[in-house]
């Protein structure tokens, strides 16, 4: 199945969801951007996602990262549904919009459609995609899970500080790393460059090969 | 960019590993398969990634999963990066095949190709995708990270023990879920069905819009 996928930049496509008509790239402008996807309004995993994201407003929006929803149905459908999500996620509100897909024309430009699922009168749905789009409308890394598995929004978090340490200096993040833990530096930076970006200093491991390519930092 | 995702069947490919020539269905037989790609052999991230792999191969054989990396480089680049990978990470072994894709065809058809990243000598390179494939040869669920952002190999396991329960029962696993946490059971379940076929009993969330969708219970 052909499918937006890590490297393409996303349409610019008009789009209707809960708070209005918006373009997309009007939307993300200047920011890093989380669209992601769900199978269907008034559905267990997606209440509790959408909850869960709700509760992490907070943590989006000190990193200056928006959220942007979307499932197949459509507004009136996603405003009484909000009710549901706030009251099962207490002290939380949904105040991100979520586009409404009733043609499931988005979903296929968007690569979000899940081949398995279908709606009880034989409708494609969604599945829970979620796309990292940086600044320049590139997508950036994407989660594509089945209905049946809620995403992790603790690893959707650690993925965007790896993304945006990345965007600031010439780093990449280790298997399993957190925001804190040091960090390694890129193989196109050499050694008499790192020694001035990085002037705290760096550790480079030991290894069989003698190849000085494993090198920790923390910036 | 056209690419397998999730739903789709993947190619039963015979390919080049640095454990011998493999057909990819023989592989993976009636097992889950992980298939991760990684963007090239003595790079730092890449080190980190295969060494946690190696050193979670318990997790993963307990759970009946095989594992196969892959990368662009060759069988004998594999076999001289292994020693790096655990002298990196001691005490574990690196006991699952990787595919040798020099020719670039492999990660083409698996959807594992990086349209940014490219060598010193302009060839592409693949990204760090990662699928879940299924007994039935299906991908299950996709991960698709660039290259400065290491994977989190325990989301790759909570990912996995939802796709293994929700194989087994009527049920999904919501947002952040670990093992052990409760499960929702599926809108496909009616009241009347799921006091069959979860006789320890069910919890019905109260929502405003006095839908019973939202259901937990422990399998």
């Amino acid at each position: 199945m052909p499918g937006l996928t890590i490297g393409d930049t996303i349409p610019n496509l008009e789009v209707d969801t809960n708070q209005g008509r918006i373009k997309l790239y009007d939307y993300i402008g200047d920011s890093w951007t989380i669209i992601f996807s769900h199978p269907g309004d008034f559905t267990p995993v997606c209440t509790t996602e959408l909850g869960i994201m709700a509760a992490y407003a907070s943590k989006f929006a000190e990193r200056g990262v928006k959220l942007l929803g979307l499932s197949c149905d459509d507004v009136k459908s996603h405003n009484e549904w909000i009710k549901d999500i706030e009251a099962y996620t207490p002290g939380s509100k949904v105040t991100y919009p979520i586009i409404a897909d009733p043609n499931r024309e988005i979903i296929k430009q968007l690569n979000m459609v899940d081949p398995d699922e279908k709606d009880s009168s034989g409708n494609q749905l969604p599945s829970r995609a979620l796309h990292i789009v940086g600044p320049d409308k590139k997508v950036k890394l994407s989660f594509l899970y089945p209905a049946s598995t809620g995403r992790n929004m603790d690893e959707v978090v650690r993925a965007l500080d790896s993304l945006l340490k990345a965007s600031k200096h010439k780093v990449a993040t280790p298997a399993n790393w957190k925001q804190g833990d040091p960090v390694v530096i890129s193989p196109s930076v050499s050694n008499d460059q790192a020694k001035e970006m990085f002037p705290n200093g760096y550790q480079t491991i030991d290894l069989p090969s003698k190849k000085d390519y494993l090198r920790f930092t923390n910036v």
